[in-house]
């Protein structure tokens, strides 16, 4: 484990002010000073540079491309909401698109079959796909349907399209949902699939949806890339 | 960056699975056997366990006490809703406390201004607290007030309770918020403010709360220490 390096910060601090502000006058795309021409225009150590343009990198703010650092464009804010991925990304402007991973039956592990509400060990259809904006790789989500309900979706579902328009399709609508919101590091098979590393912070959600009759649709564990994505809630004096 | 280390995936995964089964039969608190001690029972390599353990570690499934490490009790689940910290760790059965880092009037900086509805550059109360459960750090949050409406809590407040009660008293009912979620690394200071490291990813809420009028009440920045707080939300087709 790092020890806090306290007496870093004022400087560290300052350069990232003055790097926030360079960032601010840059568009989209546009490349980043490079390391070398940042400590020698702000006269601090690389080291103080490269502590700064980490920040940076987690935050979404830059991100490499080639050889070179470019200005990111904005994190993608989802609303949580009971809308599907593909719903929230089209109505923020991006593309959606998915890759399927693994389409597979598997059997129930315990917190699998109690928010299934299935006996443990029988078999689940587990969907895995890596979900994209505009060909970006930003998520990795993994889906348990109950096979009674859900079994016939075999045959006739493209997982490379919404599984919640295919599930809606079969006359069934999601009512409710709870959703469990974490930071976590990918393990090195999550980083590989989302082009990310191990040492990025990821946002892990895990949601339990249910039909009117309070019937479990599905289980969904969806890891996102904390430097692209973000969440949004609208509180009321309702909410929780 | 760390590039994925997908070779040593199988290898670190069996382990994992290996350590959650002897986790799974302790209490809190218990002491975790030592990185040699597992390696040598599971006939592996002491860097493969350290990475298992750096996970749980990142997850907050086990922590370090004095030079050992024990297992963790599970996560503070906060649900995302309009109430204070105070209210919502005292309904989770857990003590809150608070020490007061900073309580000073600050220049609005753009994005305060905006959030408050004042002009940039105006003073505003600012006040930064460590956030405790059972005497533990688990939060820094730093809420900005527009002076004009609560002015007055500098004769009255004691900022070691809670703010909320404090600007209920005041008349002020909270209406409504917007909450942004995502995950970060700490600053050196936050680190240190937070007992924790650079490494460990962070949850960041931004939060804008407004009264019955859709006046702003404050603007807040949160950082919670991933490893110990997870956030919930119940989620209906009126939400979002």
């Amino acid at each position: 484990m790092d020890s806090p390096h306290t007496t870093r910060v004022p400087k560290v601090f300052r350069v990232r002010t003055e790097i926030d502000a360079i960032l601010a006058e840059l568009a989209e795309g546009d490349p980043v000073p490079s390391e070398r021409e940042l400590a020698t225009r702000f006269g601090v150590a690389r080291e103080t540079v490269r502590h700064a343009l980490r920040e940076l990198l987690v935050e979404g703010r830059i991100r490499r491309r080639g050889r070179g650092t470019v200005v990111s464009r904005p994190k993608l804010t989802q609303p949580l909401s009971l809308r599907s991925y593909t719903e929230g990304a089209i109505s923020l402007g991006r593309v959606p698109g998915r890759i399927v991973v693994t389409w597979e039956d598997v059997a129930a592990d315990a917190q699998t079959a109690i928010d299934l509400e299935v006996e443990p060990g029988i078999p689940v259809m587990h969907l895995e796909r890596v979900l994209l904006a505009d060909g970006e790789r930003i998520g990795l989500e993994s889906t348990y349907l109950p096979l009674h309900r859900f079994g016939g979706l075999r045959g006739s579902y493209d997982p490379t399209t919404s599984l919640y328009a295919a599930i809606r399709a079969t006359g069934v609508s999601f009512a409710g949902a709870r959703e469990r919101i974490e930071t976590v590091l990918a393990s090195p098979r999550e980083a590989g699939l989302l082009e990310s590393t191990t040492a990025l912070p990821m946002l892990l959600l895990h949601r339990r949806s249910v039909d009117a009759d309070g019937a479990p649709i599905e289980r969904v564990r969806s890891l996102y890339r904390g430097d692209r994505v973000a969440f949004e809630a609208r509180l009321s004096p309702e909410t929780g």
